[in-house]
């Protein structure tokens, strides 16, 4: 398999300096930057350095710095401070999809004082609407800043791979591609634990924005083609929820939930008007005889299978499957496992202790790495040149832009549902 | 498994006349009726008994009659004898769609003087289009004939158990459906041999009308539930097809084809607003990792997940996947295959030499005896009470009306597609 990264030691026999990181959202005790952003700087410690910490309390921001040792790190009173801080070179926004707006806008406006910023890192959604996400798009443009979005599954080396082979011809031509999953939460179960802003529309995680615009960016990515038609029916079945304890004992209690349940989405490709059926399940799964995540891409000469346990393709561990015929006779380099057919070729890929919630973050900051130390990017001018967008390129990472676009097709999905309607949407992707 | 059949000991200890029978379309050499009808016929020659032949040409009659041995059949040179002839109880009519209305509207014309003539059986898809279909059916409703229709997946031993544990609530609620299914033709390649006519648009046998319709009728009587909204996309991405050989070879000629190539359906069902997936793929199978049908069925107790080789579920061989849990502790008289927890309960059916091409349409034969037998029926009386439509009832067969309502469901799958629109079907299935 492609493991899409420089080698490292050349990296280190250089002169260079770690990249300084300003985390907002990194806490020693609980959330998601301390199991998949933390883990990934660590192990990339002569490329990243944490240098400041933001946090709605200080105390929370020193609690972290001493819980982890980062001894080059500093606590932040404030907002202003920490961004204008010549210590701080990328600015990572790991929170609540809500808080975007409130932090990136002036954050953007506080940048311009620090000329040593050229990063900025976002979790995905990029606010909690196409509203939001286009006047953080548009701040963001006008400084020049080098931007990263973690819509990390790109970096899977399984989706790398599928992209591969299509690339390379091994499906031949596409012709048609199902997707199933599963989605967890959204069900007739609340855990008592789960987070209640999941539950509510705006608040920019849910079944369509998470689940969905996840899957459908990886789609987009392998097969490197956006939509030209769509049409989308968006369901909440389980409008009242039963609250569950930690053993999954009903606690009498019920909960409204207003988020949707379930998706259906089907449109075009737009390259060889490929059509896409795909349907998106929320709840816990009562699935038997299917994965929680299916991926089928049928070509002329070949077929694709991507299989998740859960439905966060992102973060999973996935199996990977590809059948079909030799190209050019030349074998591949990978694992052939059954070979009957001189001609015929069958791959499996499945990296058993592969950590997908860390593994594919780390990836992307590799990416970042790349980007920064190579000739022409941050290290050699001392200024780095932007890249607008990342689209469908194999190196790189998915910036606002990328964001931005899948905002867009998000948006249309809602519009589709409301209208009733299959909407042309081969024009939501133009940009500057 | 349930077998929907009455014991024919009973009606064989009674003195009862098999129906007779006057076929069209049963060619000896050639062609469906002389598969599937007849040998139905041939094995319940207690209840049913071919009296009269009709074809485009006398000849071919006498010669049918010749090689099958039809001691009790005469061949009829004109529609107007074949029909008003007393001989006469029931007319199939199996002949290529195309010809569905030039002969049902003279055939309904002649039946009235026909005192006898009781049934009227009609291959799938009655007429090319929703306007053949209507005028059909006002026709025969006119004069009260009883009418069937051979959507005979409905009589699949696997569609009605699968249909007996969603009816006995073994899935709980409903909540999400899958359908895949490859309908084979109008793909790349045209095997020399095949008939033009199902490559050509408006001859009522296409990827549409036919895989389709089966398989979305099939499933509604499954749910017991019709559509209240779909979306429907249709695609035409191989307007050139290969002809190829008996071998597959290819021969070097080219032909047009504008019938489509794939359909991507989705809709929610009326009963329990349940969303339905459906991606429909003509041509060649490529597919290593999945069947050639999938339906996956999921509920909040349970799945059914139903395979097949073949896209044609409605004579195709399938397999039958249930899991879910026990309903009230009461064991099921099925086979249970793992039973690992008290409360799991898994079911396995596969009848590895069922012939599904014969064994549907047997079973939809048996279901006119039943009707015809039953006290309620025509044996009695001497004259029977018209049942105007199956809908979900697991007793009786599928009627002109149940082919109309279809009807009407593809002509919105058209509409659909035509008009960029996701309709609101819930009042096509109203009806006098």
């Amino acid at each position: 398999m492609v493991v899409p990264t420089e080698a490292y030691d050349d990296i280190i026999s250089l002169e260079r300096q770690p990249i300084r990181v300003g985390m907002i959202g990194l806490h020693s005790q609980s959330g998601w930057a301390i199991k998949s952003h933390y883990p990934a700087i660590m192990q990339l410690s002569m490329c990243f350095k944490i240098t400041a910490l933001y946090n709605k309390s200080i105390n929370q921001s020193m609690e972290t710095i001493k819980d982890l040792r980062l001894k080059d790190a500093v606590a932040y009173p404030d907002l202003e401070s920490f961004v204008s801080n010549s210590e701080v070179e990328m600015i990572v926004v790991s929170t609540h999809v809500v808080k975007h707006y409130d932090l990136l806008i002036p954050i953007l406006q506080y940048a311009t004082k620090n000329s040593h910023l050229k990063y900025l890192f976002v979790e995905w959604a990029l606010g909690c609407s196409i509203s939001q996400a286009e006047l953080i798009y548009n701040e963001a443009a006008k400084i020049g800043i080098q931007t990263i979005i973690c819509l990390q599954g790109r970096k899977s080396p399984y989706i790398l791979r599928a992209k591969e082979l299509i690339n390379e011809g091994a499906l031949g031509e596409l012709n048609s591609i199902e997707i199933m999953g599963n989605g967890g939460w959204y069900g007739y179960d609340r855990p008592i634990k789960s987070p209640a802003h999941i539950y509510e529309l705006g608040y920019g995680v849910d079944l369509v924005t998470s689940t969905f615009a996840h899957t459908i960016d990886i789609l987009q990515y392998i097969t490197s083609s956006y939509f030209s038609k769509v049409n989308a029916m968006v369901f909440n079945n389980i409008p009242e929820q039963y609250v569950v304890d930690e053993n999954g004992i009903p606690t009498g209690q019920k909960l409204p939930k207003n988020v949707p349940d379930h998706l259906l989405f089907q449109g075009t490709l737009q390259s060889g008007n490929i059509p896409v059926s795909c349907s998106i399940k929320g709840g816990k799964p009562t699935k038997k005889f299917t994965k929680n995540l299916v991926i089928d891409i049928h070509g002329t000469k070949g077929d694709i299978k991507i299989e998740g346990d859960a439905g966060f393709i992102e973060m999973s561990n996935l199996v990977l499957y590809y059948s079909g015929v030799k190209i050019n006779n030349v074998p591949t380099n990978d694992t052939p496992i059954s070979n009957s057919n001189q001609n015929e070729v069958m791959e499996v890929h499945h990296l058993r202790n592969y950590n997908g919630v860390l593994g594919n973050i780390f990836r992307l900051y590799q990416a970042i790495a790349d980007f920064h130390y190579s000739p022409n990017g941050g290290f050699k001018t001392g200024k780095i040149t932007p890249f607008q967008y990342q689209g469908f390129e194999f190196n790189g990472f998915p910036t606002m832009l990328d964001a931005l676009l899948l905002h867009r097709l998000i948006d249309n999905v809602y519009k589709s549902d409301s209208y009733n309607s299959t909407l042309d949407v081969s024009n939501i992707y133009t940009h500057p």
